[in-house]
């Protein structure tokens, strides 16, 4: 079912009706065959929806049913592509052709993306099939109001579309809409509830299901699975039990009985989501066991139901000491669960961070990545802008997923990211021969605000986390241009060219006016990770540091002479990184402890470059607050303030991360700014 | 009326019962002659349940009945003194005089604190007055929980006596044991709700009269007056007006009609406690007023009744730019208020913090108090820990407050900081000649915890306030020793040593692992002012900078290159703290900023003493454990293992303090302790 927004204070965000225009405008036959399921009938509902509002006509046929007069056919048929999709232009009828109502939504979609060059000259098949086999999406919304974290964790758009009131939501119209969104970009698998789950959220695995189910409804129709994220404690929590130990048997009947209980409600539910030992909340540890067992004890319960375990490596020493520099927490994740590589049943999956701290703007990628060949993994990017300017800045990540994605990593440089978490051939070597693969994850970035995302155009972020999930190779600058095109139909040009200003290169630009080279944090912990404080995260329990002290800054993560995290990695990353005259200058400060002095490959010192790229980068947002303004008339009004005031808002607290960084090099080094701009 | 403790868990602090016994012993007779009030009816009760528990006798009579068969006589005469109160022991009676109940109370308790020492030899009669008329107890508790603030703000021990569950306790017993705590210590002013008034709270002056006036009831029986905090905005926010415009007359109109009414409740009622145009608070500012015309607004609607205003000169731009090395927040109560004097009306006292910052443990004494000759003064101190350990940490402040009140700030040197706050000869000239004294204030440290204060050795704090507010000359370590005596009576003599040992330097302890030399803050702001940040404030809007740079750190608050505050103080204060070469060492950075190698009058260097001090001071917390541990068995088991948990905090965040400043040190001026202690 396709529902249209309950409140028409609610930004449609990519689909608006007027983006199905050229769909809607032609005469389309939709023929089903065998799939008699809820997608088919969205399928059906949007043609019938777009064609209704723009002059055009639908067919609903068979098999028999001839494509003359018809403009765009939309088929199920056996022959279609798994998973994916196949469109064909010819004799002046667009043919979109799929094994299943699903891929037919995709393919629909696709259409919809192309608008009326879907409709142009004869032309071949395409076929799309989306790289990653699961493409999910995380919510870390609270049921009840957390104290600190509020009602969605690093949530920066308002309330939950799931939650109110310390209940699953009477009217979930949102989550419809939101639905049809995700259906429309590919994700196929959304996880409703934090992962760190409270004792309230822990409950949705039992007395919870119904309204579990109710969502479930809403997502099913648009082909995406439901799953939740469970506590490892829940037969104690829960089931009155006295330990969680994943070798007890009544602990392993408990999580089987409540398995048979979920699919008992909700037959195609998608697994569970696990964040174990992990920043404290429960695990296996407790008992002696090790994360395999513990997952593997969550994968046999689901295993009958077809359901999928996700396990995040996010496993670190919280309470790491910072006089203590022998400790690393980037080496944590590959120490806890390569050695554990085999050891995963074929329904865990294993959710790797794509960095080795925690989502910072720059980051090298994980190499657990790499390491494990017998185990399922996914990678988890974040969505939500927690360490990239809480939706308040503009901040494109279409750039930086791309790279993640695209990063050779394994010692076959063929194997990128993209491809070890989607399990290709070569990637793996198990008994079975042919695991199922990981896939793609990601922090939802969504809320009730009225644009989904607090600053609409956090909404490409959002667009292109999806897109990106199914074609890792796509451009993301293209991605952005699709978006735009979609967003703001029929907008002046200019609409176009100044979007591309602001978001191009928007990561960049926050990344030049925050930590340096690599070395990351430096937000303020005070404010949840808004803004600059540049010793944040000096003293603390976490295990991120800079040490930067009069003569120097960075972590030394070489094997020769610090922490070892380098050789973590396989050839050629291990010497690339180990190696200063090799190692690249954006992640400089990760592997190394340098001198203010040192010269980058660009030409700079490090000190010099904290000032200049800092100092310009501020002169670009600042720039953008006078090209947004020149919009003004040409997109809706409340979306234009909405982005004003949030540029407003960025070139502030830009300009603080720009005098503060550049005051504490300057203070710290006593290196003046050979460019004369001020300094404090 | 005296109350016994509600519950046998709350600790009866220095009143427990055996402290009574010298007292109880004897055979007393109470003489209140025509003075009915309530206080008499308290001395009474004190004296009947004394002796009915340790054998006395009491004889209530009259100025016929004879001294004869008694070993103590507590006298109402009309020529007893002032406010206090006379004891002479004669012909082997004791007696007190006092010309009012109030007086006798505190003269009981005289005797209470004298013990046995007060039936001893015969001596001359020993007169008792306070130097300050007021002796008030801020409590900033809120009635609604604030969502970051708490029940009680800057408290640190449970929550609020006066509050709970968004109303006025019912069950107000805690408040009336509370009132007996500070009548026996000759408080006899507390002001119930936070200076930050919110929207519940401010209603108390209307719609919660009635409650106000069951506290006011517990208060009353131990000389102890009531007063609200109050808003400046009240006559918008409860009265419906469009303004609060001073010179507006519905708003003058509102005000006294609020006060008449309050005074038809209460009529001893005290008066009204504001914080205005301060840290978001409304004020006179917002109408184009000054500080004045809002103080006499109140004052006006007050005087009719006799109450009093205490207006709080804690005012400054707490939107500072930490890039502006011009604007200093120290400057600012002066700037404000010194061009006012003369202007307040004499039923308005100005409530000036004893520094020019904030209750740090290292401060100037504030220069308001030398320049308002013709203005009503109160200097604010604060028992609450907010700065100084949040009552986890052993910090007796007696010794600071006794420096503050003894500090000879006025021109005339005999003019200290308690003769300048009690208005004694000399100070004044006014029209009126003689207007009466201002006063000592201080923010309470007591909340709903079992022991009163959090950490038990807290209360001492509490003590010591309330003796020093009687008399500023009093040794603080002599009002420690009659602490313990009295809230340790009959202990193993270990018992007084060990907490000698941990008391007496306990503030001198705390400053020497904290900010060094007068700098101030490098708290926590994420953690409320607790433990160490070094950088916390140094980018903040909040005027509270210490400048470090690889070079030096410190303030330049000189006239000749810096911000000019030392100007603001009297000869010879303002030589005293202009020149490098007078300036003491503890207040060397809060005026001056210096080279780390520059050397002290100690004969150390400025990182020297860093070093030094942070490591030598958590040696001295490190050995109260143990002295602590060797009295276990000796003080009740629950207060032995409340104190034993807050040490092992204590020493783990002196720990915390003397690495953090020590690497943060070593770390910017790359000088290596000469001592070779260890560094990060």
């Amino acid at each position: 079912m396709v529902s249209a927004s309950t409140s028409p204070r609610v930004h449609p965000a990519w689909l608006p009706d007027a983006a199905l225009a050229p769909l809607g405008a032609r005469r389309v036959l939709v023929d089903l065959g065998r799939d008699a399921g809820p997608v088919g009938a969205t399928v059906v509902e949007e043609v019938r929806r777009a064609t209704a509002a723009h002059g055009g006509a639908l067919t609903v046929g068979d098999d028999a049913s001839s494509t003359d007069g018809h403009d765009l056919v939309l088929r199920v048929a056996p022959d279609g592509p798994d998973h994916g999709f196949t469109r064909l232009r010819t004799g002046g009828v667009t043919v979109v052709v799929a094994p299943d109502a699903t891929g037919l939504l995709h393919g629909l979609h696709d259409v919809v993306r192309a608008g009326d060059a879907a409709f142009g000259a004869d032309h071949a098949p395409v076929t799309s099939r989306p790289v990653a086999p699961v493409r999910m999406l995380d919510h870390w919304d609270n049921i009840d109001v957390h104290p600190v974290m509020g009602q969605v964790e690093r949530g920066y758009a308002g309330g939950s579309i799931f939650y109110a009131d310390g209940r699953v939501r009477e009217d979930l119209s949102r989550v419809a809409d939101y639905a049809r969104l995700l259906g429309s970009i590919g994700i196929n698998a959304v996880a409703i509830n934090n992962v760190n789950v409270h004792r309230t959220e822990a409950r949705l695995l039992t007395d919870g299901l119904a309204d579990v189910a109710r969502v479930a409804d809403l997502f099913r129709p648009h082909g995406v699975r439901t799953y939740l994220s469970v506590s490892f404690a829940s037969p104690v929590v829960l089931g009155g039990l006295t330990t969680s130990d994943p070798a007890d048997p009544d602990v392993q009947a408990w999580w089987a009985a409540a398995a048979d209980r979920v699919y008992a409600t909700i037959p195609d539910f998608g697994g569970f989501v696990v964040k174990a030992d992990s920043e404290g909340q429960p695990g296996p540890f407790a008992y002696g066991r090790d994360h395999a067992d513990g997952a593997n004890l969550l994968a046999r319960a689901l295993r009958p139901h077809g359901g999928t375990v996700f396990w995040r490596a996010f496993v670190y020493n919280h309470e790491q000491d910072w006089r203590d520099r022998r400790t690393d927490r980037a080496r944590a994740a590959y120490d806890h669960f390569a050695p554990l590589d085999g050891r995963f049943d074929e329904n865990v999956v294993l959710q790797v961070k794509y960095g080795p701290i925690d989502f910072q703007p720059r980051e090298p990628i994980s190499p657990v990545l790499a390491a494990m060949p017998r185990t399922r993994l996914a990678v988890e990017l974040q969505v939500t802008q927690e360490y990239t300017g809480h939706q308040k800045h503009v901040c494109y990540l279409g750039p930086l997923w791309s790279q993640v994605l695209g990063f050779p990593l394994a010692e076959d440089a063929t194997r990128d990211v993209a491809r070890i978490v989607s399990g290709l051939p070569g990637h793996r070597d198990t008994p079975s021969g042919d695991l199922p693969a990981g896939g793609i994850t990601a922090v939802s970035n969504v809320g009730d605000d009225e644009f989904w995302t607090g600053h609409p155009l956090a909404q490409a972020n959002l667009y292109a986390y999806g897109r990106l999930a199914w074609n890792p190779e796509a451009d993301p600058v293209e991605l952005l241009d699709e978006w735009i095109g979609l967003t703001f139909p029929g907008a002046d040009p200019r609409v176009r060219a100044t979007l591309h200003t602001l978001m191009d290169d928007s990561w960049l630009t926050y990344e030049a006016y925050t930590a340096p080279l690599g070395v990351g944090f430096m937000v303020d912990p005070g404010r949840g990770h808004y803004g600059p404080n540049v010793d944040g995260y000096e003293y603390s329990k976490w295990g991120t540091y800079h040490f930067a002290d009069r003569d120097g800054i960075g972590v030394d993560r070489t094997v020769a002479t610090g922490t070892g995290y380098a050789g973590q990695y396989p050839s050629p990353w291990r010497e690339t990184y180990e190696d200063l005259a090799t190692c690249p200058d954006e992640l400089l400060l990760f592997f190394h402890h340098v001198p203010y002095g040192h010269v980058l490959h660009s030409g700079k010192t490090v000190v010099q470059h904290v000032y200049d790229s800092r100092a310009d980068a501020v002169d670009v947002v600042t720039s953008w607050v006078d090209a947004w303004a020149a919009l003004d008339g040409l997109v809706p009004d409340g979306l234009h303030a909405r982005v004003a005031e949030r540029l407003d808002e960025q070139v502030r607290s830009a300009t603080e991360w720009r005098d503060q960084v550049r005051t504490y090099f300057f203070r710290k080094s006593g290196v003046p700014d050979a460019t004369g701009r001020p300094i404090y």
